[in-house]
């Protein structure tokens, strides 16, 4: 039997979801947590290993365990007694054997957020990019939605990738929206190359202060060229929203 | 001459705004920065003197100076390069030197948040007041209600008060509204008593529990005793969101 555990966590403390030697990991504070209120070893397999200072708000797990308790409530509660206050279960699930939390999911929902303001937001420090340039947020949002569709995601691919079998994503939503100074860029894709998103965002910011069009970005796609690209955007402004699962991804 | 600053700070890493010997206050690091911006040492005044933990989207400071600087963008710009990255100046404007923020004060608007949620977040653990247990968020908003108009303080009034010449305010907003698990109380006074927003939100947590009933509030203001109301909400739920001026208050 599996557990299927829901969490959402502060990333800024953290080298990344996955176990490092003599790095602070989610996937060590978990397993840490799950050892103790499970009274078992556990190795723990994630939807998505999100890079360091990447946030969540529905990273999925699964936990594979001897026998799954009675009382699921009850180990949440113990589970978030036992973590640190910035990462937090907020699901336990029972689950077979196969799931994947993985494999099996259809797709991904990140979102990016920008502090759009002169001066830096204290409260947004950790969860946003701060651009004190005026943004033009129409031509952001023309930007991203040439993303939506099947996309060959190679120009927005990390620059130390590893070896994957297509670059190739069907991409199901991309769009920048406003709420007030903080804008907000959404992309949900059935998944996600290393850096994809965050090459993705700084490309789009340099579309908002002009420095290149919206209209640029097919031509950027088929070049299948990172160097075309901007830089990476700081990892502090990204976090995984949901995974989700059973739904067939269109194919656009 | 006198300067008029705007501040944001995230209060969790402070001992609240007022200068203490020995301890981290919002006052000094910003008397700090001003002192090696405007190369005088500077003495500030601020509209509210906000509590430990206690955060701010839009408290007033005036700052007497000997002339006042040609850019003020500028000036703004190396202020926030100055000040660490929790506290943050938003507005630099010319005052006259009878400006005092927080006499000319026509009233105080402030938003206390609760994370109502079985498990906490790690998003809003410095920012919210974490409640499990379901809460009646009609019942607290019906409660909330009873404390506008000309209403005595008293009952409210933290347990060590300064003295007062009345503790009769007038109270121009007071209500509690749900987004998702995030439930806002705002309330605008002319001013407030020390710990009074504390102090009505752990009374109106209990009304959400059940424990008491949004009818019961009159009779606890008319009661004026400290005692009849509940214990203090935690500081960190707290928010000093704006200060108004020139506007005339309402008496209800």
């Amino acid at each position: 039997m599996q557990l299927r555990l829901t969490l959402q966590y502060d990333g800024t403390a953290y080298h990344g979801w996955q176990v490092q030697p003599e790095q602070a990991t989610v996937q060590a504070v978990v397993e840490t947590a799950l050892a103790t209120a499970l009274r078992q070893r556990v190795r723990v397999l994630a939807a998505g290993r999100t890079d360091a200072g990447v946030h969540a708000l529905g990273q999925v797990v699964a936990v594979p365990v001897d026998s799954v308790p009675d009382d699921l409530g009850r180990l949440r509660h113990s589970l978030n007694a036992l973590l640190p206050a910035d990462v937090v279960v907020t699901h336990v699930e029972p689950a077979d054997d196969a799931f994947d939390p993985r494999r099996h999911a259809s797709s991904r929902l990140y979102e990016y957020r920008i502090w759009n303001a002169p001066a830096p937001s204290p409260f947004w420090r950790r969860y946003a990019w701060h651009v004190a340039r005026a943004l033009d947020v129409g031509a952001m949002d023309d930007a991203a939605g040439h993303l939506i569709g099947r996309r060959d995601l190679e120009s927005f691919r990390g620059s130390d990738p590893e070896p994957v079998r297509s670059t190739v994503r069907d991409v199901l939503e991309s769009r920048v929206q406003a709420h007030g100074p903080l804008l907000v860029y959404r992309i949900e894709a059935t998944a996600f190359l290393k850096h994809t998103v965050r090459n993705v965002v700084g490309t789009l910011v340099e579309v908002g202060r002009g420095v290149r069009s919206a209209g640029s970005i097919p031509a950027l796609l088929a070049a299948r060229d990172r160097r075309q690209a901007a830089a990476t955007a700081p990892a502090r402004g990204l976090t995984l929203m949901a995974v989700r699962y059973g739904r067939r991804a269109s194919t656009c």
